[in-house]
Protein backbone atom coordinates (compact mmCIF):
# COMPACT_ATOMS: atom_id res chain seq x y z
CA UNK A 1 0.00 0.00 0.00
CA UNK A 2 1.44 3.42 -0.79
CA UNK A 3 2.07 5.62 1.95
CA UNK A 4 -0.59 7.99 0.45
CA UNK A 5 -2.99 5.42 0.42
CA UNK A 6 -5.03 6.35 3.92
CA UNK A 7 -8.24 7.97 4.62
CA UNK A 8 -7.96 12.03 4.82
CA UNK A 9 -4.38 11.98 2.48
CA UNK A 10 -5.27 14.20 -1.26
CA UNK A 11 -4.06 14.75 -4.74
CA UNK A 12 -3.94 17.43 -6.32
CA UNK A 13 -4.01 18.07 -9.80
CA UNK A 14 -3.89 21.04 -12.39
CA UNK A 15 -5.16 21.13 -15.67
CA UNK A 16 -6.89 22.77 -18.58
CA UNK A 17 -7.94 22.14 -21.97
CA UNK A 18 -8.52 24.04 -25.19
CA UNK A 19 -10.90 24.84 -27.61
CA UNK A 20 -8.87 21.81 -29.91
CA UNK A 21 -9.14 19.42 -26.99
CA UNK A 22 -13.19 19.69 -26.86
CA UNK A 23 -13.15 19.57 -30.70
CA UNK A 24 -11.44 16.56 -30.50
CA UNK A 25 -13.39 14.91 -27.86
CA UNK A 26 -16.69 15.55 -29.53
CA UNK A 27 -15.40 13.88 -32.46
CA UNK A 28 -14.45 10.90 -30.67
CA UNK A 29 -17.72 10.31 -28.21
CA UNK A 30 -19.97 12.44 -31.15
CA UNK A 31 -21.71 14.53 -28.03
CA UNK A 32 -21.61 17.70 -30.98
CA UNK A 33 -24.06 19.83 -29.19
CA UNK A 34 -23.26 22.61 -30.04
CA UNK A 35 -23.05 24.42 -26.78
CA UNK A 36 -19.81 23.21 -26.93
CA UNK A 37 -18.60 23.77 -30.49
CA UNK A 38 -20.60 27.09 -31.28
CA UNK A 39 -19.96 29.86 -30.50
CA UNK A 40 -22.80 31.90 -32.29
CA UNK A 41 -25.13 29.26 -30.34
CA UNK A 42 -23.61 29.65 -27.16
CA UNK A 43 -24.02 33.15 -26.98
CA UNK A 44 -27.64 32.37 -27.19
CA UNK A 45 -27.60 30.65 -23.83
CA UNK A 46 -27.26 31.90 -20.27
CA UNK A 47 -23.56 30.63 -20.38
CA UNK A 48 -23.03 33.28 -22.97
CA UNK A 49 -20.37 31.19 -24.88
CA UNK A 50 -19.30 27.66 -25.09
CA UNK A 51 -18.62 25.14 -22.38
CA UNK A 52 -16.55 22.38 -22.11
CA UNK A 53 -18.53 19.71 -22.07
CA UNK A 54 -19.11 17.99 -18.65
CA UNK A 55 -17.93 14.69 -18.91
CA UNK A 56 -15.07 16.01 -20.61
CA UNK A 57 -13.68 18.14 -17.82
CA UNK A 58 -14.97 15.24 -15.62
CA UNK A 59 -12.27 12.98 -17.62
CA UNK A 60 -9.35 14.50 -15.54
CA UNK A 61 -10.83 11.68 -13.07
CA UNK A 62 -9.96 8.81 -14.70
CA UNK A 63 -7.15 10.46 -15.76
CA UNK A 64 -5.87 11.05 -12.49
CA UNK A 65 -7.10 8.18 -10.91
CA UNK A 66 -6.08 5.48 -13.62
CA UNK A 67 -2.50 7.14 -14.53
CA UNK A 68 -1.53 9.01 -11.21
CA UNK A 69 -3.37 8.43 -7.92
CA UNK A 70 -3.81 5.97 -6.94
CA UNK A 71 -2.43 5.13 -10.34
CA UNK A 72 -1.97 1.80 -12.74
CA UNK A 73 -3.68 -1.27 -11.74
CA UNK A 74 -6.97 0.86 -10.80
CA UNK A 75 -10.19 -0.40 -12.06
CA UNK A 76 -12.87 2.19 -11.87
CA UNK A 77 -16.37 0.42 -10.20
CA UNK A 78 -18.30 3.30 -9.82
CA UNK A 79 -18.52 7.76 -10.38
CA UNK A 80 -21.16 10.15 -9.56
CA UNK A 81 -20.96 13.40 -10.97
CA UNK A 82 -22.68 16.66 -10.06
CA UNK A 83 -22.33 19.67 -13.03
CA UNK A 84 -22.84 22.20 -10.50
CA UNK A 85 -20.99 25.26 -12.66
CA UNK A 86 -19.60 25.56 -16.25
CA UNK A 87 -16.13 25.36 -17.47
CA UNK A 88 -14.20 27.11 -20.28
CA UNK A 89 -11.56 26.70 -22.40
CA UNK A 90 -7.87 27.84 -21.68
CA UNK A 91 -8.65 28.65 -18.13
CA UNK A 92 -7.03 26.82 -15.01
CA UNK A 93 -8.51 24.66 -12.93
CA UNK A 94 -7.26 21.92 -10.25
CA UNK A 95 -8.87 18.30 -9.95
CA UNK A 96 -8.77 17.67 -5.68
CA UNK A 97 -8.43 13.68 -4.87
CA UNK A 98 -9.42 13.00 -1.16
CA UNK A 99 -9.25 9.64 0.24
CA UNK A 100 -12.73 8.79 2.07
CA UNK A 101 -12.22 5.22 2.92
CA UNK A 102 -10.56 2.10 2.58
CA UNK A 103 -11.71 -1.39 2.13
CA UNK A 104 -8.77 -3.50 2.50
CA UNK A 105 -10.28 -7.09 2.12
CA UNK A 106 -11.98 -5.51 -1.41
CA UNK A 107 -8.98 -3.44 -2.52
CA UNK A 108 -11.34 -0.53 -3.28
CA UNK A 109 -11.43 2.89 -1.96
CA UNK A 110 -13.54 5.99 -2.25
CA UNK A 111 -11.86 9.06 -2.96
CA UNK A 112 -14.26 12.18 -3.59
CA UNK A 113 -13.20 14.02 -6.77
CA UNK A 114 -13.28 17.75 -7.37
CA UNK A 115 -13.07 20.36 -10.13
CA UNK A 116 -12.14 23.97 -9.02
CA UNK A 117 -11.45 26.88 -10.95
CA UNK A 118 -7.98 27.60 -10.16
CA UNK A 119 -8.68 31.73 -9.51
CA UNK A 120 -12.19 32.14 -8.17
CA UNK A 121 -11.96 28.59 -6.30
CA UNK A 122 -15.37 27.65 -6.96
CA UNK A 123 -16.07 24.08 -7.23
CA UNK A 124 -17.55 23.26 -10.98
CA UNK A 125 -17.71 19.45 -10.93
CA UNK A 126 -18.10 17.06 -8.03
CA UNK A 127 -18.56 13.53 -6.90
CA UNK A 128 -17.11 10.37 -5.62
CA UNK A 129 -15.31 8.09 -7.19
CA UNK A 130 -15.00 3.65 -6.54
CA UNK A 131 -12.28 2.29 -7.48
CA UNK A 132 -10.01 -1.00 -7.32
CA UNK A 133 -6.74 -1.60 -7.05
CA UNK A 134 -5.11 -4.53 -6.01
CA UNK A 135 -1.59 -3.17 -5.11
CA UNK A 136 -2.48 0.21 -3.45
CA UNK A 137 -5.37 -0.65 -1.61
CA UNK B 1 -42.55 19.42 -24.87
CA UNK B 2 -41.66 16.53 -27.19
CA UNK B 3 -44.47 13.77 -27.59
CA UNK B 4 -41.47 11.33 -26.81
CA UNK B 5 -40.86 13.01 -23.42
CA UNK B 6 -42.87 11.48 -20.95
CA UNK B 7 -42.04 9.56 -17.78
CA UNK B 8 -41.35 5.61 -18.85
CA UNK B 9 -40.88 6.68 -22.53
CA UNK B 10 -37.64 5.15 -23.83
CA UNK B 11 -34.77 5.58 -26.70
CA UNK B 12 -31.93 3.30 -27.82
CA UNK B 13 -28.69 3.57 -29.23
CA UNK B 14 -26.63 0.89 -31.04
CA UNK B 15 -22.92 2.24 -30.93
CA UNK B 16 -19.31 0.44 -31.06
CA UNK B 17 -16.02 1.34 -30.54
CA UNK B 18 -12.69 1.02 -32.18
CA UNK B 19 -8.76 1.07 -30.70
CA UNK B 20 -8.45 4.23 -32.62
CA UNK B 21 -10.97 5.89 -30.63
CA UNK B 22 -9.93 4.08 -27.50
CA UNK B 23 -6.27 6.28 -28.57
CA UNK B 24 -7.93 9.60 -29.29
CA UNK B 25 -9.56 9.21 -26.22
CA UNK B 26 -6.86 8.35 -24.00
CA UNK B 27 -5.10 11.37 -25.96
CA UNK B 28 -7.31 13.96 -25.39
CA UNK B 29 -8.08 13.22 -21.55
CA UNK B 30 -4.57 12.43 -20.86
CA UNK B 31 -5.85 8.78 -19.34
CA UNK B 32 -2.93 6.58 -20.21
CA UNK B 33 -3.66 3.78 -18.52
CA UNK B 34 -2.00 0.56 -20.52
CA UNK B 35 -5.15 -1.04 -19.30
CA UNK B 36 -6.87 0.93 -22.32
CA UNK B 37 -3.85 0.47 -24.43
CA UNK B 38 -0.90 -2.02 -24.17
CA UNK B 39 -2.07 -5.83 -25.05
CA UNK B 40 0.48 -7.23 -23.56
CA UNK B 41 0.04 -5.93 -19.76
CA UNK B 42 -4.11 -6.52 -20.18
CA UNK B 43 -3.07 -10.09 -20.93
CA UNK B 44 -1.63 -9.94 -17.01
CA UNK B 45 -4.91 -8.93 -16.05
CA UNK B 46 -8.51 -10.68 -15.14
CA UNK B 47 -9.45 -8.76 -18.16
CA UNK B 48 -7.17 -10.65 -20.01
CA UNK B 49 -7.00 -8.12 -22.68
CA UNK B 50 -7.43 -4.27 -23.18
CA UNK B 51 -10.83 -2.18 -22.33
CA UNK B 52 -12.26 0.33 -23.16
CA UNK B 53 -11.63 3.34 -20.57
CA UNK B 54 -15.06 3.36 -18.41
CA UNK B 55 -15.80 7.02 -19.29
CA UNK B 56 -15.17 6.45 -23.01
CA UNK B 57 -18.08 4.11 -22.50
CA UNK B 58 -20.37 6.48 -20.57
CA UNK B 59 -19.93 9.41 -23.07
CA UNK B 60 -22.59 7.74 -24.81
CA UNK B 61 -24.42 8.80 -22.49
CA UNK B 62 -23.26 12.75 -23.18
CA UNK B 63 -23.95 12.01 -26.73
CA UNK B 64 -27.11 11.17 -27.13
CA UNK B 65 -28.26 13.31 -23.99
CA UNK B 66 -27.29 16.40 -25.87
CA UNK B 67 -27.89 15.53 -29.50
CA UNK B 68 -30.60 13.02 -29.74
CA UNK B 69 -32.81 12.22 -26.88
CA UNK B 70 -34.08 14.81 -25.75
CA UNK B 71 -31.00 16.52 -27.60
CA UNK B 72 -30.06 20.44 -28.46
CA UNK B 73 -30.93 22.87 -25.27
CA UNK B 74 -29.72 19.88 -22.68
CA UNK B 75 -27.58 21.21 -19.89
CA UNK B 76 -25.73 18.30 -17.57
CA UNK B 77 -26.64 18.13 -14.67
CA UNK B 78 -25.62 15.15 -12.79
CA UNK B 79 -24.87 11.40 -13.70
CA UNK B 80 -24.18 8.46 -11.65
CA UNK B 81 -21.98 6.27 -13.27
CA UNK B 82 -21.77 2.31 -11.85
CA UNK B 83 -19.26 0.21 -14.66
CA UNK B 84 -20.36 -3.53 -14.12
CA UNK B 85 -18.74 -5.55 -16.88
CA UNK B 86 -15.47 -4.49 -19.00
CA UNK B 87 -16.44 -2.92 -22.44
CA UNK B 88 -13.97 -4.06 -25.72
CA UNK B 89 -13.64 -2.61 -28.90
CA UNK B 90 -15.32 -3.83 -32.09
CA UNK B 91 -18.24 -4.56 -29.68
CA UNK B 92 -21.60 -3.57 -30.35
CA UNK B 93 -23.59 -2.21 -27.35
CA UNK B 94 -26.63 -0.28 -26.83
CA UNK B 95 -27.58 2.46 -25.14
CA UNK B 96 -30.60 2.77 -23.72
CA UNK B 97 -32.12 5.50 -22.62
CA UNK B 98 -35.93 5.53 -20.15
CA UNK B 99 -37.28 9.02 -18.40
CA UNK B 100 -38.07 8.52 -15.04
CA UNK B 101 -39.72 11.19 -14.09
CA UNK B 102 -39.48 14.85 -15.34
CA UNK B 103 -40.27 17.96 -13.17
CA UNK B 104 -41.45 20.67 -15.71
CA UNK B 105 -41.38 23.59 -13.58
CA UNK B 106 -37.79 23.12 -13.50
CA UNK B 107 -37.63 21.65 -17.25
CA UNK B 108 -35.31 19.02 -15.81
CA UNK B 109 -35.89 14.91 -15.92
CA UNK B 110 -34.19 12.01 -14.60
CA UNK B 111 -33.30 9.66 -17.09
CA UNK B 112 -31.65 6.08 -16.08
CA UNK B 113 -29.04 5.30 -18.67
CA UNK B 114 -27.59 2.17 -19.23
CA UNK B 115 -25.66 0.36 -21.85
CA UNK B 116 -26.38 -3.19 -22.76
CA UNK B 117 -23.97 -5.97 -24.73
CA UNK B 118 -26.01 -6.11 -27.89
CA UNK B 119 -25.45 -9.87 -28.56
CA UNK B 120 -25.12 -10.91 -24.58
CA UNK B 121 -27.91 -8.67 -23.59
CA UNK B 122 -25.92 -8.07 -19.88
CA UNK B 123 -25.86 -4.54 -18.57
CA UNK B 124 -21.57 -2.92 -18.78
CA UNK B 125 -22.62 0.57 -17.22
CA UNK B 126 -25.53 1.91 -15.71
CA UNK B 127 -26.69 4.99 -14.05
CA UNK B 128 -29.21 7.65 -13.78
CA UNK B 129 -28.77 11.37 -15.53
CA UNK B 130 -30.37 14.53 -14.52
CA UNK B 131 -30.64 16.95 -17.40
CA UNK B 132 -32.19 20.38 -17.71
CA UNK B 133 -34.21 21.58 -21.43
CA UNK B 134 -36.15 24.62 -21.68
CA UNK B 135 -37.90 23.24 -24.32
CA UNK B 136 -38.26 19.53 -23.65
CA UNK B 137 -39.24 19.14 -20.21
Amino acid sequence: MNIEAKAGSSFTHTFRFSQADVEAFAQVTGDTNPLHLDAEFAATTPFKRPIIHGMLGASVFTKVLGTQYPGYGSVYLKQTLEFMRPMFVDTDYEGVFTIVSINPDKHTAEISTEILDSQTRKVTTRGVATLMNKEKF
